[in-house]
């Protein structure tokens, strides 16, 4: 009996995998790499089937690959060559949500917009709000530390994570943090887990922070500016003033045309930037005042909703950005994240970057988290991108470190980024993850050759 | 030449202390715990001064207990025989203080308050509060994860901390973290680091987050409740009600005594639970809503102060909490954490305790984050708690863990509590905690026999 046949009668009938076109269906994520051949897929309906998989590859030493919704951008979830790819998306119960304590206890293949969903039927929500929330889910969350646009406000989904059931390569159950707000006993093994991308072990539950919601939908604003610089300036000036946006989102030119070009919004060609904010209705929300920073910033135009659907409207405009630069060809989504300060000039060095190497770039960022997403655009015909996109992104990439940023703000590293990994975090830092890596994972099983 | 000899021509004159009178006033926190004898003090003053007592400790195998001021509740800092006491007390600087980036970057001896006040020069402010806050230091708080009165609104030190520069134990230095305020560049040593107890390394500087301060001095209420369970009740319909509290602290029956008998304060005899609650003024503020829930909840008396000489008074109320109990005795004062619902069961289980063990336990409870501090009050000639006070402390921890909870919200294992820990955590956790330990710390030198 092969090892995958092995497999395959230890588990319940169905969950293995090897028809090869199918496990090629699971072996990439959203990134162009092209993935190795994965021995099988597992599809794990229960924490039961976790540990039966790792057991077996402890066992036989096969590499697992660990895998949401495939919805990544960094390469986190891409198959190696001989790899189990283990799929959580079966896994969906929300085995608990508490409104008296405001957690909730879930299994890694919740949707994001599914659990804040089930957690507004009780006046509450979950915060982390990634682009991708209504596909990607919690599992794969929690494997990149997901920010989103709401994060400028509540933070990252380590900030939303109390605790977590990990199953280690060797098949050992781990119960991690706490179901308290607050709690320090022993080094923090959730935070380790959070960001790790699958190299460490597999979560099969998370107790989630809920929080309350809005009692009213937020109000919305949009801005247009003659130049990036303007429109940084206002972002600028909506922190130093202590408004507390929901969201803080900024779209440079490139952005703006390929929207225009697909839905004709009846862009100025004046329009350099656009800012789009929310804040929460009422007397205690900002709207009112972010108007009138960005007017003093110089805004030519400012909208602000005055229902919900008009809200809606102007936020839709932002959730375009991403599908209209898809029009334009094959892209490389970038997230590097520079102090709030540095914004301008990130934006410009962008800029000046496009032009040196005949790049296409479209830049969104979540400009309150100081958080740019630079999408590089190639020729759809090609497998990867071409080498002026690459050295347009090495520059990008040094630029945001010498600005004192990061590589990735909410991505995570995967295979994409990992030549570029020990230009911020240095060989030292390096060293001790490999040590960290060996603790859980001796045998390096556990999705190899990513993250670290 | 003997190792201290060495050592102190390695440093500048007057760094390395060795007056038995002198280094015994390094070798011991706040705890009643009996401090092993130490071979020398080390005040650094830099850096290098602790790259070079790291490297000095390492080739000599001398063990290193890392201090600040010395206000720790768990017997972290306390002396283990042959020891170098290594303090961080003398390290104050503010490195930096970015008002456009909300951050500061500061080194391990500055005091929380005095880094709160530079803050607020720039309409900012530093977060965490712990009740120590004018006499702790940052490097103290870093190393216990500390919370404080505020963290119900603000979280807790990790959630202000961005990077960290860490001296490991061989004399290497590490940057960990960002200027950003996100990030997922590798595993997250930033956190890893807080909430260690100086077992990892040591902390030479910090990179924090600001926050805008709000504009006007927060609205305290002071209500007064015929049962615990009654104020309890209080805490839930607040949170559930969406309102956002600065603080939210309870104090029971035998604290508010403490007080009366001290101060005279009027006490009714049938109030049994005090809430003390702040909220930020202006029309977003939630003082109004809160006292009304307080009186829905059967409070017998509501104060909500209309100036900020009268929110001075309240909330000094509560600041005498714990000189009161001083006053009754030595104290043991714990630090467990419960799911919030769980906080009225606590408290009656903790009353419960005391009466079966004849014991006095006076608690205050943060009650928005559901952490408890019972104190144990006993007789200030004994060296250290008598039997039954540990009896009943074993139950409060286990009571809490029942519930969910965990032995320490804020004030860290240290060496009260590593007794229990496994109770909580379970073998597993302590096995990769000891093993992240080797990583970082193979000859086991940094503070041995603390936290984990």
């Amino acid at each position: 009996m092969n090892a995958v046949t092995e497999l395959a009668a230890l588990l319940p009938a169905g969950t293995v995998l090897t028809d090869p076109d199918v496990t090629a269906a699971y072996a990439r994520d959203q990134t162009f790499l092209v993935p190795g051949t994965p021995l099988c897929a597992v599809k794990a309906r229960s924490r039961d089937d976790v540990v039966t998989t790792l057991r077996w590859a402890t066992e036989h030493r096969v590499p697992v690959v660990p895998r949401g919704a495939g919805t990544g951008l960094a390469g986190g979830a891409t198959a190696v060559d001989g790899c189990v790819m283990l799929s959580l998306a079966g896994m969906t119960a929300i085995r608990e949500l508490s409104p008296a304590d405001e957690i909730a206890v879930v299994e890694p293949g919740v949707i994001n917009a599914d659990l804040d969903r089930a957690a507004r039927r009780h006046g509450l929500m979950y915060a982390p709000d990634p682009s991708s929330h209504e596909i990607s889910t919690i599992g794969g969350n929690l494997a990149t530390n997901a920010g989103g646009l709401r994060c400028v406000k509540y933070g990252v989904t380590r900030d939303s994570t109390l605790g977590l059931e990990v199953v280690l390569a060797d098949g050992r159950v781990l119960a991690t943090g706490r179901r308290t707000m607050k709690g320090v006993t022993g080094y923090d093994l959730t935070g380790l887990f959070v960001g790790s991308e699958g190299t460490l072990g597999v979560i099969t539950a998370a107790t989630l922070r809920l929080r309350r919601a809005p009692a009213a939908p937020p109000v919305t604003l949009a801005a247009e500016f003659p130049s990036p610089r303007a429109a940084g300036d206002a972002v600028a000036a909506i922190i130093a003033a202590g408004c507390r946006p929901v969201l803080l989102e900024l779209m440079d030119r490139n952005t703006l045309r390929a929207i225009d070009d697909w839905k004709h919004i009846g862009l100025d060609p004046g329009v350099q930037a656009m800012l789009i904010a929310q804040a929460e209705a009422g007397p205690g929300g900002d709207a009112a005042r972010m108007a009138r920073l960005c007017e003093d910033a110089g805004a030519s135009f400012v909208a602000v909703s005055t229902t919900p659907e008009e809200a809606e409207e102007l936020i839709g405009l932002r959730r375009l950005a991403y599908p209209a630069k898809e029009r334009l060809g094959a892209c490389l989504v970038e997230d590097v994240c520079v102090p709030r300060s540095a914004l301008p000039d990130m934006i410009t060095a962008i800029e000046e970057t496009a032009a040196r190497h005949a790049t296409m770039i479209c830049t969104v960022a979540h400009a309150g988290d100081g958080n740019l997403h630079p999408v590089f655009v190639f020729d759809r015909g090609l497998a990867e991108p071409p080498p002026n996109v690459w050295a347009a992104a090495d520059e990008v990439f040094r630029a945001a470190l010498d600005a004192g940023g990061t590589l990735t703000g909410e991505h995570g590293v995967g295979l994409l980024k990992r030549r570029w990994l020990e230009l911020e975090t240095g060989p030292l830092a390096g060293e001790l993850q490999r040590g960290i890596k060996q603790v859980f994972d001796p045998l390096g099983i556990m999705n190899p050759g990513k993250a670290i």
